[in-house]
């Protein structure tokens, strides 16, 4: 039930059983966890710890697990464990989810797997396979369970007791039916609860709902997340140009979705991604990090480039290179909300041509409020600590160009990155601190040495 | 069917009909849309073209598009609304949902409803309604649609086309029903599949599943989603301290939870919250925005004095004003890496006693390999540029200095947070930049000063 355990609680004891040579103590840990929690313990164990764990994973949960862990894991996992208990292993899961991982699988096990598969699963297989993993093709499962529309619920009913009696696994989170004609084009869809409680002799025609939400293979994974939250659906139909059924999207696979899109943003924004590995190798990791530091050292310099054109004003007035971070850093600021503020509306759908100008105009009003307050307010103090009131002017006026700086290139930046088809979560930043970190140092350095010295 | 349609298509033409007085038009634009999908929309409305916009949605979305949108929002919807459509619309949504609302409902609409409502609905508003918002109970659906377990299949279909035929409408989103004993213990769950296809003379307690993922109502939300996700639950009963069942948390809610979470990160880390309407009143956005504004300026101002400590030194060696941001900014970046990833293992719940030396270990190894890589390559570049070795020499130590001051803050930092009750993801980053920023100019400035001067 894990109502109170936690997954970190678990690293210790683990670690220790395994210090003390008491194998069997490892298993009963393990017990109780589901797949998608086992894959996360693991990534929060060093790779020693880690390699002595997965073995006692039970077979049927390995092919899960390997599923629910990131690429990097993956491989390492997958490389150390028998071919035969893979093969097992990936019996237990959906031929569509078999697609996801097939292109860390060793090429043998693959071959192992489709002598193992049955032909219907061997086409099956084939079909999801080309969908791209992040569109609606590559999330949707195969197994859609259907009815036709001209039969009563009464042999529906039927049917489903049947199958299972013949113990031919029905799909899992299955909250409704997807109704079909003849030639399995989607007609509608008949919520099991509809199936239970309408009466037993109607057509499914008459009581199923008739305009379903659905999807084409090749939208994209965070396009049906949207829709699934907007609408509160459980699962819902995956058609082709010709409204023929070919899958069905559950909302588990939704909420995983979910997860991957706000971990990707999360780390996006430190230049990471979700190969990161808590305990990852040093020389990967430190690789992987190296490039987004090499990035935003870049970015360093070209600042560092702009204060060197003032050389000559900071060796006479020495208070500019005091001030000066001060006005990089709020320009920065004000600059992230207004990008944070564009990002996110520009993921919900919110902003486009109809109204952009009145939110570039929204924000550069907030711009210019918090700009003059703020101005004012560090043009005193500069006065009261360097005693100069032209230094307090040029440094308030500076900050405030810096800040409507920050606030214009938040709003056009994201937009403009959408256009070209970068994602803003992502390039934004880096784009935006370089931007003002080099306008506001060049106005304020530059007004200072045209007005003080 | 919402299929290629954008929301932000739709702005431009409201407007336009709104503009041109053909407020025929308007309808149309939102039938078909989820009150999700209307709360969006409007959201991205300048105050203007909301209000005339807002009286066009029916009364029976009403309700839930309050629901749907944030408190700034819903608090101007609400008063812009006549009562009685406002009690009509409330009629609409369920009582659970009408607790998280009533905060923001004016008192004499919140009479009016208590006037409509049934005994049992009145009951059911009373005992949700003293749930945190953010917690388990908060979450609850009171309509657990419940059933004994010592009833055949056959009776319970019965029962629920009963229902059915008298309209005591079903509860939504319905895949599974809970199992209770005599005393309304929580005995087991019967999914709806199992009710179609299973012997219909078998009891229920033979073919339920009898050990359910269940909550108490004080767990947070963050832990409750977590755990659907980890076990693909699409709806999970919640429990009193003796077992009794008292509501059902369904996977809908879940999904707004997860989409709070990722967004209150989202706009925390710029020190925004979800009241930051896109088009929101001018006066408190921009107070909103200086608070966090004013947080950093007294961390730039830090750095500021920091570097003042060091006046003389500048004065005589300028290249350490132009060299000074570097530093700090690639301390405040490695740091950010090890930020993000610490803290997207505490929610993870990957990060415990048993690991977090070994963390802290890793994360300084990755620090010591990107520093000694980053400072000798800049030392080459510092003696390029300045033709000073020594100069080179000093900025690469510091470098390094500053790198690894950002791993360790970026560790400990949100561990101490977490500890102290602080939301890491929302305090940690300007730590990290205060303590970054003026250890690295301390040291850059502070050797400078010691070795060249």
């Amino acid at each position: 039930m894990l109502k109170d355990t936690r997954l970190y609680q678990l690293v210790e004891p683990i670690t220790k059983a395994l210090e003390d040579n008491r194998q069997a103590d490892i298993r009963p840990f393990l017990d109780g966890l589901s797949s998608a929690e086992i894959a996360r313990l693991i990534d929060a164990m060093p790779k020693e710890t880690r390699q002595l764990v997965w073995p006692y994973v039970s077979t049927e949960q390995v092919g899960e697990v390997l599923l629910s862990t990131h690429k990097k894991l993956r491989h390492e996992l997958a490389r150390s464990t028998q071919e035969s208990i893979l093969v097992e292993s990936l019996g237990h899961i959906q031929v569509d989810e078999l697609a996801d991982l097939d292109d860390d699988l060793p090429a043998e096990v693959l071959n192992a797997m489709s002598m193992v598969m049955g032909e219907q699963q061997r086409q099956r297989y084939e079909t999801v396979k080309d969908y791209p993993d992040n569109s609606a093709g590559g999330l949707m499962n195969i197994d859609a369970a259907t009815v036709r529309a001209d039969v009563t619920l009464k042999s529906v009913q039927r049917y489903y007791r049947r199958l299972r009696v013949r113990e031919e696994g029905l799909p899992e989170h299955l909250d409704s039916l997807m109704v079909v004609d003849r030639c399995h084009h989607l007609v509608g869809i008949l919520p099991l609860i509809t199936l239970v409680s309408a009466d037993q002799n109607a057509v499914v025609d008459t009581v199923m709902q008739k305009v379903p939400s659905s999807f084409t293979p090749l939208q994209s994974d965070a396009d049906v997340a949207r829709v699934f939250a907007d609408r509160d659906l459980l699962s819902a139909p995956v058609v082709d140009e010709d409204n023929h059924l070919i899958g069905r999207i559950t909302v588990d696979d939704i909420i995983d979705v979910m997860r991957n899109q706000a971990d990707k943003e999360l780390l996006g924004r430190a230049g990471l991604d979700k190969s990161e590995l808590m305990f990852g190798p040093l020389l990967p990791s430190s690789l992987r990090r190296a490039l987004w530091l090499g990035v935003n050292l870049l970015t360093a310099f070209m600042a560092a480039w702009v204060i060197g054109l003032f050389e000559a004003s900071i060796e006479k007035l020495v208070a500019l290179a005091i001030l000066m971070p001060v006005v990089a850093s709020m320009a920065g600021i004000a600059g992230s909300q207004t990008l944070t503020v564009v990002t996110r509306g520009i993921a919900l759908d919110q902003i486009g041509r109809g109204n952009f100008v009145k939110l570039l105009y929204h924000e550069i009003s907030i711009g210019l409020i918090n700009g003059v307050f703020w101005a004012l307010l560090v043009s005193l103090v500069v006065y009261l600590w360097f005693g100069s009131w032209k230094l307090g002017i040029v440094f308030g006026a500076s900050l405030l160009i810096g800040i409507l700086t920050g606030a214009i290139s938040g709003a056009i930046f994201p937009i403009a990155l959408k256009r070209m088809k970068i994602d803003p979560a992502l390039a934004g930043g880096v784009l935006l601190t370089t931007a003002t970190d080099m306008i506001g140092l060049f106005c304020f350095l530059g007004s200072a040495t045209l007005i003080l010295l």
